[in-house]
This record gives structure tokens, sequence and C-alpha cells, in this order.
């Protein structure tokens, strides 16, 4: 064998170039840890922020130990902690989609407890956790993912742990591997059960009478776990909105390069638009459609395609322009009103003549369906084209909600404009192009911006575990003055929303908010980037030289940053 | 309005943190340049490589000019220009679709014409040629498209110059702007083009009876374009590739983080599979099929999917795997022998009953065609799914070919697995998700090697303007000992290919060798990848640090290197 053979044999499992030489990456520390090289446990103290909602009264109801411990204030760092804590036995899992960053959360962890803790990783999320799979996470572990994307490591899973047998597995698994913490790295819904797990094992599992804490860490490509003020972003949102912009700079550049194809581009992100946004203040396309806009204004899909075939038109008329970039986000259609209304019926007629409808044949069941909607969802669903009405009365995921992944809205879009253009404009010329950037963007490397972020969060949850914190979310705020460790008390950011008949906590998740900075100076700009060409490439993630020091931009925005730099550990 | 909102509005118009950084990399440069930070023209002298083809004889009396010329002789460096030319003046032009590294291939013909020669630009591609769409390149263009992607700074297309009108406007171009050498960057009808046309041009186009100089650079991101010892790899083969197998390894790495999914990975690559194969050497997927070895093994369709459904079955019965990544070259279908000879028999169906043909209704085509065709061609033709019939029956593109990439072959092969399994291994589950990697691959921000490459590819042709040869291609060869710019005689590349009852010279596609080292390589680790995952991921592009300096690994292979490391300007 070649050396240059043996060699590449060698890059096999996760050892290519760029993975063994990021794993060397230094990153920034936040100065509340004392060193960067050796960050050291802090003790935590009150800030004058106490959060409440709506449903506050309710909620400390139902999670009565956790909120008298907690006041629902937010903590801050408060030096370094007064003691070290030994023999803490932990255990940390991913839950939910994957998302960049998650292996550094448990570098951050690992680090922190040290060598006189332990640190266990779930493997396959809470369903692990009530399996008991657990195994402890060895320096050597932490030192071979540190940096790397993905949440392969431990893998993950979707359950919810809701039932009562399901919180005594749990319990059964803190007393058999005789934990001390858990860690659950995941989104809104994964952070509501962080909390559920906090209260019911607060006291009483171990055989001192004590309790085990639970923590929670903020994760979501999507963005819609914020907090102003406190939470900046989740983590995982930085690389997945890069990895998309790069892809969509690219294809600017392409509409370009070769001036003949409209690319209609539909970008992940269930409900908020967070993501789009962030790709249109990147890339700087003809037309942006954010849902949060969409829903205010009411506009109807008609209004969108004219806004759209306008676009259109115009860039040919005016500028000889026959290209362009349409940014769609995935979950639109749900936030077209007219649209919304048709779903919502057409969820109530598919659960209420479940049967009936299950025995159909697929070919009947537009008809059927259509049967039993009002007049005027009727007439909308029947003018749609016949593989957007499939999708429509296609499978519910497991929570009951339409797959909106699974609709080609993009397609729908560009059809929908194609026949206005036709009817109105004939002599426009409209070829185009699709994409959906979904599954490329969760498990790239993380950018250096994620990386850092998550490597203090994971120090921040580990410094909570030693101080002995229960109920609470890390944070790093203050991005853009050395990063601020933080405690988010989860019950202070609950809501109570009704769900099959049952009360269910939530964390209402953070939409684009049209006042927002970010969006403001979006709409400042877009009917320049409409106009005429305008757009930037991002480029490819740096993580070494000039340009690799970035935070998103939404986030510079609405932050008031004066630059992008984020400056943790300056 | 605030000053990062000010900062934000600065960096339209390709402008974004990293593009301003970018800008300002410097780029290593072949040591026989003289100087990295001014490179001096340079003298060309023979090497002993004489060209040939089978089709040489009828080639040398078709273009009895350029071959009397150049004999068919490899040219080398041979020292520093002895005299300065100056005055010349100069149109370059990109042909085809868009590659990176294009905009460096201008900046170094450029940076060797110097003040005193003249650089236009042609907008439009070889449209724009004839219609004399010409514009003085500065050099503050230059510095401002300096290691960006794309070709959006002139704008292609892929116009064919073929008739003997086209060639008199061409001549018309010369004589209107007075130009000395005309540049076509482009991949092998580019050049053959080029060859064409420096023939055609050769002498009496100017006051003085002279010619006009006529020469070519190796455009792809296909990687078809190579010649042995010659031309290592086309320019934009090593972006488009690293573009790929990041997300691929984004997918990879989402596959074990979501552990239920396979991914059918489609990659462009218009016939040969070096795209697939270098995707499949950066990541190491479970299955990577290479149109090559289908069409030399006379892999059945029904041979293919078994494959695949193979490592389905074994993954999970073996290891427990319920998730994996196919990799699909774009061209595969038409390398599978049975489905060849169904797509030629269809082509003449559809040609020769063309006009019964397009009179009937879509739905009934498909058994007028059937009805058309040899026995077992109808019965592969009726046994395949529905929407697979609809695409072969859609529009040629202008070629007359059929338009490949419309083709959804992953989603074929994922269906014709899923049946497969449904009958033979109905326990082993199966979800699965399909993408096309194409149009984001083409325009991204060239990798340090297409930048350096390119940069020097553009010194070499503007080496061989001022040296006043013309019909070559620039090459830049020895990229592990410090870099060598070659001129390569085009007609020593063609052979003669009968087309619509017409000789036509053509520049053979490279196809991926069975027996080159890259492929030699894959074949001893694929049964590894296949049996557990021994994935890699390549990261994001880095153009700084210590991740930087890569060359493809299918190129370092073949070229029989000792490492990844590419050595221009060393």
């Amino acid at each position: 064998m070649s050396t240059l053979a043996a060699q590449l044999e060698q890059m096999e499992n996760h050892r290519s170039v760029f993975e063994n030489e990021v794993r060397k990456l230094p990153l920034p520390t936040c100065t509340a840890f004392g060193s960067a090289a050796a960050p050291q446990a802090i003790a935590f103290a009150a800030t004058d922020r106490v959060l409440s909602t709506r449903d506050s009264a309710t909620v400390a109801a139902r999670f009565p130990q956790s909120v008298a411990a907690s006041g629902n204030v937010v903590l801050r760092a408060d030096g370094l902690a007064p003691t070290r804590v030994s023999g803490k036995r932990v255990a940390a899992l991913f839950s939910g989609g994957p998302a960049a960053g998650g292996h550094n959360v448990l570098c951050g962890i690992k680090k922190l407890l040290g060598a006189d803790n332990t640190l266990f990783g779930v493997k396959g999320g809470p369903k692990g956790l009530l399996q008991g799979k657990l195994f402890e996470i060895t320096d050597a572990d932490a030192a071979s993912i540190l940096n790397t994307g993905g949440f392969d490591f431990l893998g993950t899973d979707r359950t919810k742990i809701k039932t009562a047998e399901q919180f005594e597995q749990v319990k059964q698994t803190c007393i058999t591997h005789n934990l001390d913490a858990i860690v659950i790295i995941g989104g809104d819904d994964s952070n509501t059960n962080a909390a559920l797990l906090a209260e019911f094992l607060y006291t009483g599992i171990k055989a001192d009478g004590s309790g085990v804490q639970v923590l929670g860490a903020p994760k979501t490509i999507d963005g819609d776990l914020q907090v102003p003020g406190l939470l900046p972003i989740s983590f995982g949102f930085d690389t997945a909105t890069r990895i998309y912009a790069e892809l969509a700079g690219n294809i600017l550049q392409d509409t370009r390069s070769s001036v003949k194809y409209w690319h209609f581009i539909k970008l992940m992100g269930r409900s908020a638009s967070h993501v789009t946004l962030e790709v249109a203040l990147q890339t700087k396309p003809a037309v942006t459609l954010i849902s949060e806009e969409v829903a205010a204004k009411k506009m109807s899909l008609g209004a969108i395609v004219e806004q759209i075939a306008n676009a259109v038109v115009d860039r040919y008329k005016n500028k000889g322009l026959k290209h362009g970039v349409v940014l769609v986000p995935e979950g639109l259609i749900e936030f077209i009103p007219e649209i919304n209304a048709l779903l919502a019926e057409l969820n109530d007629v598919v659960a209420h003549h479940a049967e009936a409808f299950t025995a159909l044949p697929a070919e009947a069941r537009p008809a059927f369906v259509s049967s039993h909607l009002a007049a005027a969802n009727a007439t909308l669903f029947g003018s749609l084209p016949a593989y957007i009405v499939n999708m429509l009365l296609a499978e519910r995921d497991s929570h009951g909600n339409l797959q909106v992944s699974l609709i080609p809205t993009e397609q729908l879009l560009s059809d929908m404009v194609r026949a206005r253009l036709v009817a109105t404009a004939p002599d426009v010329p409209f070829s185009t192009h699709h994409h959906f950037f979904g599954y490329e963007g969760r498990c790239g490397a993380p950018t250096l911006f994620d990386a850092a972020y998550t490597w203090n969060l994971g120090l921040t949850v580990g410094a909570l575990i030693l101080a002995g914190k229960t109920g609470y979310m890390a944070s790093v705020s203050g991005l853009t003055s050395g990063g601020e460790p933080l405690a988010i008390p989860l019950t202070g950011l609950f809501n109570v929303e009704r769900r099959h008949g049952q009360d269910e906590y939530v964390i209402e998740k953070a939409l684009v908010r049209t006042e927002a900075a970010a969006m403001q100076f979006f709409v400042s700009r877009r009917a320049a980037w409409a106009a005429d060409d305008c757009f930037a490439s991002p480029g490819p993630r740096q993580l070494w030289g000039p340009a690799a020091r970035q935070m998103p931009m939404t986030v510079a925005l609405n932050e008031g940053a004066d630059s992008l730099l984020f400056k943790i550990g300056e």
C-alpha cells in the first residue's frame, strides 16, 4: 500500500485533515471561569430579573418545589466556587433533532466536573434514559468529539417523558446508577421535560433522601428558543444558517453566472422564520418570505404569489434580469391565514372521520374531505394542484401535526407564479429550479461561534451541577462583552396550553418579531435587493483566520452589537 | 441607522466578511514565473511528449496550420521570457457551466499581461464574442474578483461556434476590437471550439496579415477533462466535490445521530463518476455506485438494487444499523447496459416517429412508444415506475440528449430497494430521504487548491499569449513538486466522431478508470465502509489555517503523491 493510501485509511472514523486539526482549536472561555486552560467551578448569585408569564400562578402550583427554591429568579456567576465539590455522578443526553455544538456541551461539562466527578453519556436520547443506557465519558472521548458536529457520539431520539411509568423508569435509572444530576440537551419541549423531571426528582431519590438535579441546555437550529436579554440564541442555529447561507450564496452566484434561472429555496425551520431571516441577511436575495409577517399582514396565497411575480416582472422589465432567488421558510404554508383555516378544518375532518377516511382509497379521499369542508375552504382546497392536495391529506407526525416539511411549498409557489405570469406577463421569461435545505445543516461542523458558545454552555451546566442547582437552563449572555454565564429558571418560562384535554407546560416558541432590529433592517433593504442583484456570499465557515469570529447577523442586530464579532472570553 | 446596520449594508455586493478577507489571501505561484509578488512572462520549450490519437492523421488534415506549428508537442516553461512583449489586446470569456476559480484565471492573465497589454472581458460567453460584447478589465476589477466563486463577473453561455457565419462574426469581433488573442475558459467542447477558432484565425486577420491567437483553459466540475501526466484535473472539480463532500459528511453524521434513515444522494456529473468517487473517498459512505464500473461489469438495474439491498440487510442484521448513505452519480442510468439499450431505442423511436409522438396526449405516449420497442426493451420499459417512464419520454436538451439530471435515479433506486426488501427481508427497517447536490457546488468560493491552480493557469495563459502561441490549452502539472506550467496542443487530444452526418472533433471525456489508483483504493476499502460506519467529514473548506492546503484525494492518489498537500510554489 502506498504511503498516501495508508494516510487516507487513517482518516476513516472522523479523522479527516479538518477533523484532526479542529480538535486542537483553542476555544474562548468566559472570564467568569477563571482560566481558559483550566476553567473553575463558579458560585451563582441572584440577579434582579424575576421571570413571570401569564400562567405563573398555575405553574407555581404544579412545580411547587422548583419555584419555591428558585423564586423564578435568574442567576449569574458570582466569583469562583468557595469549595471544591467532588463525587458527583452526572448523566447527559441529547433530545430531538441534532444541532452543531452538542458535543462541545458534553466537553464543557466534562471539563468543569473534572477528574473527581463522573460524567456519563446516555445512548439514544430520552429513550436511553428510560432504559438506563449509560456509559462513562472519558477524557479521551471528550478529546475525540471536541468541535465536531452532530449528535452521533450519543445518538438522540424524540421520546417525550410524560407518563407516570416513564417518570418511574427515570427514577429507577437514577437509583441504579446512583446519579446526582441529569442534563438534557434539547429544544423547548426537551427543556420542558427537564423541568418536569427536576420537580419529580427534587427530593427523596437517593439513599439520604436527597433528590437528583436536572438541568437543560438550549438547542435547536430553528433559533426559536430565545429569551430576550437572557438567552441570545439556541445553539446550532449559527452553524445551520451559515451552511444554508453558503449554499444560497453559491446559488445566487450561479444565477448571475448562468443568467437564466429563478431558484426557489425552502429552508428548514418548523414554525419560526429565524433561519430564513438570517439566511436573507447573509445573502440578500431578490425575495424572502417571512412567515410571521405573512400572518401579521394576513396575506393570502394569491398576494404572496403576486409579490413574487411582481419581482420577476420588475427585474426583467427594469434591469433585463431573468434570474433571482426566492427564500421560503419551511413552515410558511401554516402562517397563511386562509390556508391555516383550511388546514385546521382539514385536521378536524380527518380526525373526526378517521375511520371512514382511512378506509377510502387515496383517490377518493379529496372528494370525501371536500364534502365535509365549509364552502370557502372547499373552494380553496379545490383550487390547489393535485400534488398539494395529496400532501395535505398525507400522514400526520407523532404529535398529530401535518408534516409541513413534506409539502413542496417552493414548487407550489413557483407553479402559481408561472401561472400568473402566463396570464399577466407572458413575455417575461421564467425558468425555475427548486431546493430544500434541511438535513445538510443539522450536523455540520460547528462554526467558531457555536463551538465557543456550546463549550461555555457546557461549562455553565457543569458549574450549576457542582453548585447544587436544579430546574435551570444554562445560557451564555453578554456576547459582545466577554460572555456571561446565566441560569434561567425553566418554570419562569412556562405558559399553560390545553392539549388533548390536558394542561401542558410549554415554553412559548420565540417567533420573528416584526419590530425587532433584525427584521427592521431586512425590511429597510429588501426593496433594493429585489430591484437588482445586491447579493453577497458568506462563504464557507472558517475556523481559522480573519473571517472566523462572527456571530449571527440577526443576533448581533437584536442584541444591539456594534459589529459581528462575538467577544466571549475577551 | 446603527453602526452595525451601516456595516451590514456595506457588505452588499460581494463584500461579506469572508469575501473581503479572501481577496487579500496570497496565492502560491509556480517558481517558473520568477516571483510570486510580480510574476514574469516566461519562454516555452518543447518537451519530449508528442500527443497522438487514433485519428491524428484526419485531425492534421483538418487543422493543417495548427498541427504544422505545434507538431502536437507539449510545451514546458523554459526560463523567463527574453524580451518584454507589449501592446497585445486579449479577450477572455467563460463558456459552459460555471466552476470555481474562473475569476482567478482572469486575474492570472491580467497579472501576467501587465499594464502594457490590455485584457478585455467578454460578456455572456461565446454568444457575447459573436456580438462583440467586450469591455476592458481593470486592475480594480481583478482585485474585486480575486478568489471569488462563480462566473458572474462575465456571465457565461453554452453557444457552440460551429457555422461559417459564426466564425465570420468572431473574425469581425477580432477586427473591430483589434484583438491579438482570445482565451476560452471552458470544458472539453469549449476547448474544441478554441482549437477550431485557432485554426480559422491562424493567419490573415489583422491588417499586417497576421492571425489571432486562441488559447484554452480547462474548466469543468465534472473532472472529466484530464490528460494523464499532463493535466491532473480540470479546475472547479476540487471546490464542487469539497462542497458536496461536506454536505454528504453532514448527512452521514446526521444518519448516525438520528439512527433511522437511509439517505440516497445523487451527485452532479453528466457522464463520468469522478465527482462521486472523490466524495466517496472524502466521506466513506456505506454504498457508492460508480457508473464506469457498472458499465464494465455490465450490471443490470436489478443487480444494483440487490447490491444496495444487501448492504441494508447486512448492516441491520450484523450491526443493528438502520441507517446509511448511498451515493449515486448523476449519469448512472445511462451506464446500465440494459437501460442504455432501452434509451438508445427510445431515442430512435421518438426521433423516427416524432410527429406522431408529439401529436399524442402525454398519457398515450408510453403505450405508443412501447409498441415500437423490441420485446426485451418493452418488458424493461413496462417494469419501470410511471414517474420514470414520464421522465424517459421528457424533452431532450439542445444536443438531442436525454436530460439525465431530470431523472430521479436516487428515488428510483430507493423505491426498487424498498420493493425488494418488502419481498425478501420485510423485518428490515428502511426509511429514506433523497437529495440531489448540483447547483450548490458550481459557484462556491474556490478552495485554496482551485484558487492557486487557476491563478497559475491564468499566469500560464498570459505567458502563452505573450510568447505568441496559439491552439494550446494551459495546464499546471507537478502538483507535488512546485507546479509546472505546461501547454497542451489541443489538436493532439482530438478524436473524430460522426454526429448528425458530420465529422466532429472531440476531446474524449476522461472517465473513471477501474485500474487507476483512486479507484483501486476505493475498491479496497468499500466493503469495510458498507459493513459498519467508518465515515469522516472533510468539514467546510478552509482558506486559512492548518487544514487549508489539500488537493483532491483522487488526484493525489492518481498522481502518486505522498500526501494530500499540494506543493505549488514550494
